[in-house]
Parts: structure tokens; C-alpha cells; sequence
């Protein structure tokens, strides 16, 4: 299986990944949540190369995650702002944070903070939305959806003990 | 800036990313928390041919997200795990198998359920650690944190308003 053919996969992940599943693409998501919005800063920001970010930002814009409105005529500039769609990747962008933040290189405590407007560092913590509790992997166990295509067989019916 | 060069960014996002920020690698961790130990299932589960699965997993390992460990001497076979660092992973996972089965191709119902000890779909909340509130990105504001490197200017000096 190809890159470009991960999206065809029955299963969520995949399918995120072949909108969003590419370092420049999540910086730039990156900046958008910080509050950028024009392609000068996108590529400033992110170090990416103004081919590069011009690509990645229409592929967000096709996929729905960013729209694209004229904010000036003459001439004529656009602005690239979040969708409802893009800003719920918001938990997926924070997540990412805080085991960065925790695990790689944090001799020197974490470059950016994130404030929350409780007055605190966000510290996301992930939990269930039904029960409350802090999720665990050993605590979760993966089955065939609905969407699950009935032709195939069952994933989880080889995995190892 | 390369794509191999994002680790240098003063950004946990960006480390974040140039340990995980591949498709690949982000399927053989799926793969990982569904409980797959074995190469032969990482590379059948997430389609990706032996060579990118022996270089990711290298990869992994090396950044210490999965160990390998021997599980049969004659003939020699690995085992691959998740480390205290990979399952850490498991937020960022299950809030991108969220918006997935969200926002793609889910006319069908998801094509995984993720059902929690307590009886129901995980159904994954990111809240602030510090208030407990659920996360919205407009709650949120960034400045540099003691890791940002002195001698760059602050990145937030110039956001768009």
C-alpha cells in the first residue's frame, strides 16, 4: 500500500492522517491555533518553503479544515482561518504538546506555554466523556464498528496475547 | 527548513513530530495499542511494505517509544512494546480516532469502536488538568515557556489580529 492510499483503510486514524498526516500540515495547524492567519506568517512560522506551505494549505482548504476568505481586493490577499472541523483537531494539537513538552528535550522546561483561562498551564488530561475517568490504554479494548467493512475480516481476531 | 530539520524548532509540536510525524510510524503505533507485538502484524495490519516497517520501527525504538525484546531464541524473533514514553502516545491517538470517525467518511458509523472498561465508547474529552474544564482553543493563549531560546525573537509578538 501507497502513502496516498492510507485514507482507504477502515479505520479513523488512517483517515485523519490523510488529511492531516504530514509534519508541515500539522504545523501549520500549529499556527493557525495560534492565530495566524496569512500565508507570510504560515511559512515564516514554520520554517516550510513557500511551495510547500502554498500545497499544504490548499490540501487543508479542500479537506475542509481551513477556509480561505479575501481580506483584501487591491491587491488581493486571503486570509486561512480554522473551520469548525479544523478546531476540533484542537485536543489532537494539545495532546501532542504536552507529551512533547514532557518527553523530548525538556532540559530546559517547555518552549511555549500554553495558558488556560483559568490562569494555569492547560496540562490537557484526556478523559472518558462517559464515566470521567483518565484514559488508560489497558483500559480500552478495540472491536469492528458499524463502519467496519463486512467483507473483510476481523482485525482483532489475530492479535497477539 | 527540511523536513528532517523540524526537531530543531523550539516547539513541542515539532519534536513531537519529527519522532511520530510520519503516517506510517502513527499506523504502527495503532497497530501497537491494539496490541500487535509481532513485525509480521505490523506490516499485514497496517499495509505498509517490510522495508518502511523495519525502518519505522527502528525509528521507534531508537526514540524510545517501543522497546524490542526477544521472544524466541531459534530461531530469533522480536517482540515490539510500547514504553512508559509510547503509551503516553495513547491521547494523541485516541483524540485523532475521535475526530476521524467524526469528521471522514462516517456515514457508516465508525469503523472502530474503542469501548472503555466502564462499558461505553471511550468517547475522549481533553480537559485543563488545573480546572477540569473541557479545552476550547479560543480559551487558550501561547507565550514562550523557559525553553524558548533567548537569542530568537518572541513568535507572538507579530500574530495576525
Amino acid at each position: 500500500m501507497r502513502l496516498d492510499e492510507i485514507g482507504r483503510q477502515p479505520c479513523s486514524v488512517a483517515k485523519a492522517l490523510s488529511e492531516i498526516g504530514d509534519a508541515w500540515s500539522i504545523l501549520i495547524l500549529r499556527e493557525a491555533f495560534y492565530g495566524r492567519r496569512r500565508f507570510s506568517d504560515f511559512a515564516a512560522f514554520t520554517g516550510a518553503q513557500n511551495t510547500v506551505v502554498s500545497a499544504r494549505l490548499k490540501a487543508l482548504v479542500e479537506a475542509g479544515i481551513l477556509e480561505r476568505t479575501v481580506y483584501s481586493e487591491y491587491p488581493t490577499r486571503h486570509h486561512y482561518r480554522l473551520t469548525g472541523k479544523g478546531r476540533e483537531l484542537a485536543p489532537v494539537l494539545f495532546t501532542l504538546v504536552e507529551w512533547g513538552d514532557k518527553w523530548i528535550d525538556a532540559d530546559g522546561g517547555r518552549p511555549i506555554d500554553l495558558t488556560h483561562t483559568c490562569g494555569h498551564h492547560i496540562d490537557p488530561v484526556t478523559v472518558c466523556g462517559h464515566c470521567g475517568e483518565r484514559l488508560d490504554p489497558s483500559d480500552i479494548t478495540p472491536s469492528t464498528g458499524p463502519g467496519y467493512p463486512t467483507h473483510l475480516p476481523d482485525p482483532f481476531s489475530t492479535a497477539d496475547d
